[in-house]
C-alpha cells in the first residue's frame, strides 16, 4: 500500500521530489527541537496542480497529509507524527511572486515564498508589506497565513488575516479553489478565506495568496519611555493612540527582569533607560517625514512626562539609534534562551485587564514558587504578552520545567480565562495546546469547529490531531 | 402544528411579542418595497436566551426562521417568503449597549442596537465607531454584521467585518455561543466569527457583538477635485494614499451624469466644480488638527494640479462647507430615485481595473441600448462602484427595467467577472442575487459553502433560500 502510494507520488512530482532516505530533520524536526516525527515521505510539489494531485493520491490511499512551509512554527503544527505513515507535504517549491498590482496595492505570492522575499518584492515597487516577525528570513507566507501570524506591526496593520484579500487553496478532495482576489469588498457568500486562515492546515492547503500592500511611510522613528507601572503603560498607549492615530505602528513593553537578562547576556548592548520597572518601545510611521515625526514624539512624551505617566524618555535621533532600540527588544528571546529553558505563554488579554492580570498572576506564582522569575514582554498595543516563567535563580531549568509546567500553566491560564483572554494570541494550537484547547474552549465553539472539520475534510486527512 | 408552535412561542417571549394580526408591513415588506412576504408570526424576543428558546421551538416544529434587524437590507435577505409558514424573528428588542471598555477601545452591543446609537455611545466616551452608511438611523448592528456592511469609511477602517472582535450567536440547534471577545489577537481555533459575519442569517443568529473603537480624530476635512478621466482619479487616489497615509478616510468618485441628476432634481445645492467628467470627494481625518489637515490637502492638491491629474480643486474651509460636499455625494441616490427606477449594480473591482472596466462596459451598453444613461459613483478607494443603468431620456423607466434588466446584468456582470471583480461588493446576496451567485461563483467554493451550511444548520431552518 505504502509502496503503491510512493510510486504514485513519484509519478506526480518526479522521483527527485519524493524524499524517503537520509537525514530529513529539516522537515521532521521543528526548529525549537521540541517535536521529532517520522514521515512516510517528504513530498515537494512544484505547482498547485501538483499539490492537488498529491492530495488526491493520499486521499485514495487514506494517507494523512501534514502541510509544511518554513518549519518555523512554535506549536508543533507542521511536523509529522511518529507513525511513519503521514506524508509531509512541503510547499517550499511554490515560491513565485505571481503578480504585483501597484495601483491596486496588491501582490499575489505562492505559499512557499519566504516572508522576507514578499517584503522585498513589495519594497522593490516602493511599497510596504507590513507583516514582520523574528522568523521572517525563513518562514513562508503560506505558513504565516495558516497560523495567522502576528508580529510587531499588528497594532496598525492587523494580523496576517487582515493582510490577506484572497487565497488559492487545495481542498481535502484535491480540488483547487481559486479564491485569489484583489478586492477590498466582496460580499458573495461565506467567508471561506478567513476560515482557512488560522486553521493550521487542517481544512485545506493554502497554495497562494493575494496580499495587501501599503505606501512606504516617509519616515519611521522610535522612542523609549520608562514607566513605573503597567497602569502607566496603558495610559501611555491611549495617549499615543489619540495623538498619533494610525501613525502609531508599534507599542512594545519590556519588564525589568527581561531587560536585566539582556544586560546580563549581552552586556555590550546600550541600555538607554536602565532600572525602570517597565520600558515601552514606541514606533511611529509618518507620511510627513522624519522631523515631523520626531516633533510629534517629543510633544507626546513631554505631555506624558508632565502627566507623570512616564518618568524618563528617549527619542531616537537617527536610524541607527532606532535600530538599537529594536535590537534591545529583539534580544529578549535570545537572552532568556541563554538563561535556560522557561515555561512560555503566548497570551492575549483586553488591554484594560493587563495590569490586574499581571498583579494577580505575579502574586499567585510567587506564592506557589518562592523566588520565581518572570520574563514579561510583548505587544502591549495588541494586548499580547509573552508571559514566561523562569526557574528561581540557581535552580535547574530542565527540572523546573518537568516538575512545574502543569501547575504553572494552570495558574496562568486560569487567570487568562478569568480576564476574558486567550491562551494563544499568535502562535496557534498545533499539538502543543490541543488538550488545553479542548478543556478551555467553549463546548459550543468546539462542536461547530468539529462539524466544519467533518464537512470540509470528512476523511480527516489534513493534519489530523492538530488543533482539534 | 402551527397553533402548537405559536402557543410555545407565546410562552417563550410573552403573548404581546408574538404578532400575527394587523398590518405587519414593517416586518414583511422590505424598505425599497421590492419584496413582500407573509410570516406565520413576527416574534420579538427580549434576550439571547429567548432567541435560543425561539430557535429550539422552531427546530422542534420544523419551522424556518428569518432573522431581521432594522429591515433596511437591499437584497431581500430579511423578509419572509409568501408561504405563511416562516417565523420572522425580529432582533429589535435586543437593543442594549452592554459595556464600553474605553481603555481597551471596545464596545459590546446587542444585535438590535441601531447603528447610530452605537456611534453615539462611542462618541459619549470621546471615541469613534467608524461604520457609517445611509441607513444608520434605522439599520441595526446585527444586520450590519450579518450583511458585512460597507459604507463611507471602509478605505481606512474596513467593512463591518474588520470592526468586529467577537460575537454572541444563537446556533441552529438553539444554543448560545458566547464568542464575545475584546481581543485583538486570538489564535485558538477556526475563525467562527468571520464565518457568521456576512452569512446573512443562514448559519446562526447574531445576538451581540464586541466592536472596535478608535480615538476621535482632532479634525475631519473634505475636499473636491475635478478629474478628466478615471485614470486620473486612480492616480489621485494613489498620490493621496502616499501623502496622507491612514489620514485618508474617504475617497468617493461621482460621474458627470450622476451630478447632473443632482443639479436637475436639487437645484438649490451648491456645486463647486461643475462640468468635470469626474468629481472626487476626499476626506481626511487628522490627529494634529484642522489647520494641519488643510495644509496637507492643499499640498496634495497642488501637486496633483501640477502633475495634471486634477484640473480644479476646492478644500472645505469649515465644517459647513464639508457637509455641503458630502451632501452632494449623498444626494445622488435620491436624485436618481427622482429620475425613475434604474438597474442597479453594487460591484467591486481591483482599483487598477476600474478605468478599463468602465471604458469597455460603457461602450458595450451604449452599443446595446443607444442613448443609455449611466449613473456611476461610489467608493473608488475600495474599488466599489455603484454602476447604475438608467433608461434613455424620455423612455419609461418601468418598461425599461422589465425589458432590459437581464441583458444589462449580463453585460455588466460578464465584464465584472472578466476583470476579477465581484457582483456584490457590500449589499450581499439575499434572494436578489442568489441565482446569479449560483451561476457565477466558483463551483468549488459553492460546494464548500453548501457543506458548511449543512454542517451548521442540517435542518435548513435558518433563512432558507437565501444566499445558497
Amino acid at each position: 500500500m505504502s509502496d503503491a502510494l510512493l510510486q504514485t507520488l513519484r509519478e506526480v512530482v518526479g522521483a527527485a521530489q519524493v524524499l524517503t532516505d537520509g537525514d530529513l530533520s529539516a522537515y521532521e524536526l521543528d526548529w525549537r527541537r521540541r517535536w521529532r516525527g517520522r514521515a512516510l515521505a517528504v513530498v515537494r510539489p512544484g505547482s498547485s496542480a501538483e499539490v492537488a494531485a498529491v492530495v488526491r493520491a493520499c486521499a485514495a490511499a487514506g494517507a494523512a497529509i501534514v502541510p509544511q512551509g518554513g518549519n518555523t512554527g512554535l506549536v508543533g503544527g507542521g511536523v509529522p507524527d511518529n507513525s511513519g505513515r503521514q506524508v509531509l507535504l512541503s510547499l517550499q517549491r511554490l515560491n513565485r511572486i505571481r503578480t504585483i498590482d501597484a495601483a491596486n496595492l496588491t501582490l499575489t505570492a505562492e505559499a512557499g515564498c519566504v516572508l522576507q522575499a514578499v517584503q522585498e518584492a513589495a519594497a522593490a515597487q516602493g511599497l510596504l508589506f507590513p507583516l514582520s516577525l523574528a522568523a521572517e528570513g525563513s518562514c513562508t507566507i503560506g505558513g504565516n497565513l495558516a497560523a495567522n501570524a502576528g508580529g510587531t506591526q499588528v497594532l496598525r496593520f492587523g494580523n496576517a488575516r487582515e493582510l490577506c484579500l484572497g487565497l488559492e487553496v487545495v481542498t481535502a478532495t484535491g480540488e483547487v479553489w481559486d479564491g485569489l482576489s484583489g478586492l477590498r469588498k466582496d460580499n458573495t457568500g461565506y467567508d471561506l478565506r478567513d476560515l482557512f486562515v488560522g486553521s493550521e492546515g487542517t481544512l485545506g492547503i493554502i497554495t497562494a495568496a493575494t496580499l495587501k500592500l501599503f505606501p512606504q511611510p516617509a519616515a519611521v522613528t522610535t522612542a523609549l519611555a520608562a514607566c513605573q507601572s503597567l497602569d502607566d503603560c496603558v495610559a501611555l498607549l491611549n495617549l499615543a493612540r489619540t495623538r498619533l492615530g494610525a501613525g502609531l505602528t508599534g507599542f512594545e513593553v519590556m519588564g525589568r527582569f527581561a531587560l536585566e537578562l539582556v544586560a546580563k547576556h549581552f552586556p555590550a548592548l546600550p541600555r538607554p533607560l536602565p532600572g525602570a520597572p517597565w520600558t515601552v518601545l514606541l514606533e511611529q510611521s509618518d507620511t510627513d517625514g522624519e522631523a515631523a515625526a520626531q516633533e510629534r514624539f517629543e510633544a507626546l512624551l513631554g505631555a506624558a512626562l508632565e502627566d507623570g505617566i512616564v518618568g524618563d524618555a528617549a527619542v531616537a535621533a537617527n536610524l541607527s539609534q532606532s535600530h538599537a532600540m529594536w535590537h534591545l527588544r529583539e534580544s529578549i528571546p535570545l537572552a532568556q534562551a541563554e538563561e535556560g529553558l522557561n515555561i512560555k505563554h503566548d497570551i492575549a488579554l483586553p488591554v484594560s485587564a493587563i495590569p490586574r492580570f499581571c498583579a494577580a498572576t505575579d502574586a499567585a506564582l510567587a506564592a506557589a514558587i518562592p523566588g520565581v522569575r518572570l520574563v514579561c514582554f510583548g505587544h502591549l498595543g495588541d494586548g499580547n504578552l509573552h508571559y514566561n516563567v523562569q526557574a528561581p535563580a540557581g535552580q535547574d531549568a530542565k527540572a523546573f520545567l518537568a516538575e512545574r509546567e502543569p501547575a504553572v500553566n494552570r495558574i496562568v491560564y486560569d487567570a487568562v480565562m478569568a480576564c476574558g483572554g486567550s491562551i494563544s494570541a499568535e502562535h496557534g494550537i498545533g499539538q502543543l495546546k490541543r488538550e488545553e484547547l479542548a478543556e478551555r474552549k467553549s463546548p459550543v465553539a468546539l462542536a461547530m469547529m468539529r462539524a466544519i472539520k467533518r464537512a470540509l475534510d470528512p476523511q480527516n486527512l489534513l493534519n489530523p490531531g492538530r488543533v482539534l
